[in-house]
């Protein structure tokens, strides 16, 4: 029988999915804006309803702290983001500190008195949409940015994350950065993948995550007349980006057989009907579990560029933009989670994730794991994701469950 | 020996470059914009200090006429336009306004009582970068396009063409049409192609222009995670735009050896790093001399975008915005201006052009004519554009030259 206070669970979800619901049952909530801040406050007046004590530090990430009955004892922290894709789902990010968010109530209905502290935070910035890179809540956290650095970031309209952070209030004191040791991170989210549903899995734990690398190239054609410029004489940036854009889809699957390419961003120059292209800047996302694989694929995507390059006379620029190596999360964690998930009456597996998560970055400064629910038909990152209830609340009962296991470890 | 005051011609020319001059010496000056506005005051006040009898109709094309010995004769109509491209360069159009206003200063300067009314013209909105469709003055002018219809056109933030002539003064009142018969037109333009420049000849006179068909296809993918979502289940509207982008480029030089195709605009939803694209918007510019090969590439494309969609699971949707039969020009007025380069000093030779102008609308309800001086490297539509100023100055002869003649034909 679930942990989990059901309707309260329900209503909690449904209230915070109405800060910036779309049309179509999406969340347009990108991070630090009006809905971003709207979806915080609300945030900390349910950790104020709580009794626990707030901190928001320089990154604008925001904690709460339930005491265990070893107050200088080393805290589990849990939790996950509330910054949503433009126009993405209500279940990327929100599930996880939703989660965290009932595991503390579920604590207080039950006068469950953990040994260790308790902290639950929603980081700042997963998603990595609005401002570069992403993850940089946990990235600032775990000492993988610089946290002058970051806040200098600006978006496509200039604005800095430290602006940002000011105009909506969470411009915070404290460092970021751990003040204590941690016990350990447990993380829960959706799949945003296919294999748990093909398997009829209420839940996955999550062995390891893909590495990746963010590549951004430009190229640098010529703009010119789309009358009487002959074709031959062109250099038009984007037949070249064209041609790229198929080379970056024919390595998929290249290397090894786990390898995904996607371009996800594309902007042409001058954009006009008439005029022939003189400057494209496209992105690349690259991913494989092998370390190996992601550098070749790098390498190879900028023997593809100079190919195209060279056939339309254009030239071009690549930079990376972000590297990560695959992520292994703790196995003694796992064991525990897995431990939870058989007492919990559901399914599970364990499963390699293929997005980075915080608790990627968590994982190298503590014992971090990670724990999925199926999305249906592995659709995310738009307003069609999808998670059946009872696949949510199995989640959140292991989550609660593990959760309690880990905060009375000694 | 040219007519041309020299050295009146290059401080007026520089004197409207300024306007709207970017840093690479180029013109951003979209139509109907402040710069545009700011370029329409000096013509007007130009046209006031020749005495002309100044008139704006309802789509902000400006008239200045000068009446002849024969104040009820037919006139002649003489121009091009001032609005540019987006950082595009200082000859395209500009040219053939200030060729017309120098022409009509000459008449002043040497007394000349032409026997018919000549009239300059500004047409509004030739390049339809800002606003669609392009010709769109000299289109409304010989009832190529309802009036009303394209005062509701509106730019990409949404302000419609009836409001921007509004906001910078130019919604005149006189009606779009011609009010009386028109003897000839006559415009000067640069070539915007490579093949004057390559024969070293220094005028072109045109006895055609290539038709064509201006395309908008949309192509309708699925949005997705960068990660975890498997190549094989993806429907990335961008793969499938690729792929069209360099189907429509293999159509050049197909069914006939002067076809050429350009994808100028291209826009990707959400344009998100880590996102799987949903939707592309672009367009397709495609022309030819030869009308039937226009169309039998038009249905080209569509099979195409048929083939590109099936193979990526994408669906798609394609328009034609616009089509234009190619023009072929008056033979009469052709010899006139063939005349007026036999007797001015300059290598001149017949041409195709490969863009529409004003002068191929204008051809349908008058006899008209267009002159070209070449383009160096044949460059347009950016700030690098460029011709000799001996070639300019020769163009302004011929068309001064030939101007006189029609003006005084019985």
């Amino acid at each position: 029988m679930t942990l989990v206070d059901t309707e309260r669970f329900e209503k909690t979800y449904e209230k915070y999915s109405e800060i910036g619901r779309t049309d179509r049952d999406g969340l347009h909530r990108l991070t630090l804006s009006e809905t971003d801040a709207a979806v915080r406050d609300l945030f900390v007046a349910d950790l104020e309803d709580l009794g626990l004590d707030i901190r928001i530090d320089e990154i604008g990430n925001i904690f709460g702290r339930r005491d265990g009955t070893k107050p200088n004892a080393a805290p589990v922290l849990i939790g996950s983001h509330l910054d949503s894709q433009p126009y993405g789902g209500r279940y990327d990010g929100q599930l996880g500190v939703l989660a965290a968010l009932e595991t503390l109530r579920l604590f207080e209905d039950r006068d469950i008195d953990t040994s260790r502290p308790v902290e639950i935070v929603n980081w700042t910035n997963e998603e990595g949409s609005r401002f570069k890179p992403a993850l940089m809540g946990s990235g600032v956290f775990t000492d993988k940015f610089e946290t002058e650095e970051i806040l200098s970031n600006t978006d496509r309209d200039g604005i800095s994350v430290e602006a940002a952070l000011q105009n909506i209030g969470y411009d915070g004191e404290s460092p970021a950065k751990p003040m204590e040791d941690i016990h350990a991170y447990l993380e829960v989210h959706i799949e945003q993948g296919p294999v748990l549903e093909q398997n009829e899995t209420n839940v996955g734990i999550v062995d390891g995550v893909f590495g990746m690398s963010w590549l951004e190239a430009t190229i640098y054609g010529e703009a010119d007349h789309a009358g009487p410029s002959p074709i031959h004489s062109r250099n038009d940036a984007l037949v070249a980006a064209a041609d790229a854009v198929t080379a970056i889809r024919r390595l998929s699957n290249r290397f090894s057989d786990d390898v995904v390419t996607t371009v996800g961003e594309f902007s042409v120059s001058p954009d006009s009907i008439n005029v022939v292209p003189d400057e494209v800047t496209f992105s690349i996302d690259l991913r494989s579990y092998d370390d190996d694989t992601v550098a070749r694929g790098v390498e190879h995507i900028e023997k593809e560029l100079e190919t195209v390059c060279e056939r339309e006379g254009t030239e071009f620029e690549l930079e990376e933009l972000w590297r990560i190596p695959h992520t292994e999360f703790s196995p003694t964690v796992c064991d525990i989670v897995t431990e939870a998930a058989t007492e919990s009456d559901c399914s599970y597996q364990r499963i390699i994730g293929g997005a980075g998560h915080d608790a990627n970055y968590l994982n190298d400064i503590t014992d971090a794991a990670l724990l999925f629910v199926p999305s249906v038909d592995g659709k995310t990152h738009n307003e069609a994701e999808f998670t059946e209830w009872e696949d949510i609340l199995a989640g959140v009962d292991v989550f609660a469950r593990a959760t309690n296991q880990l905060a009375d470890q000694n």
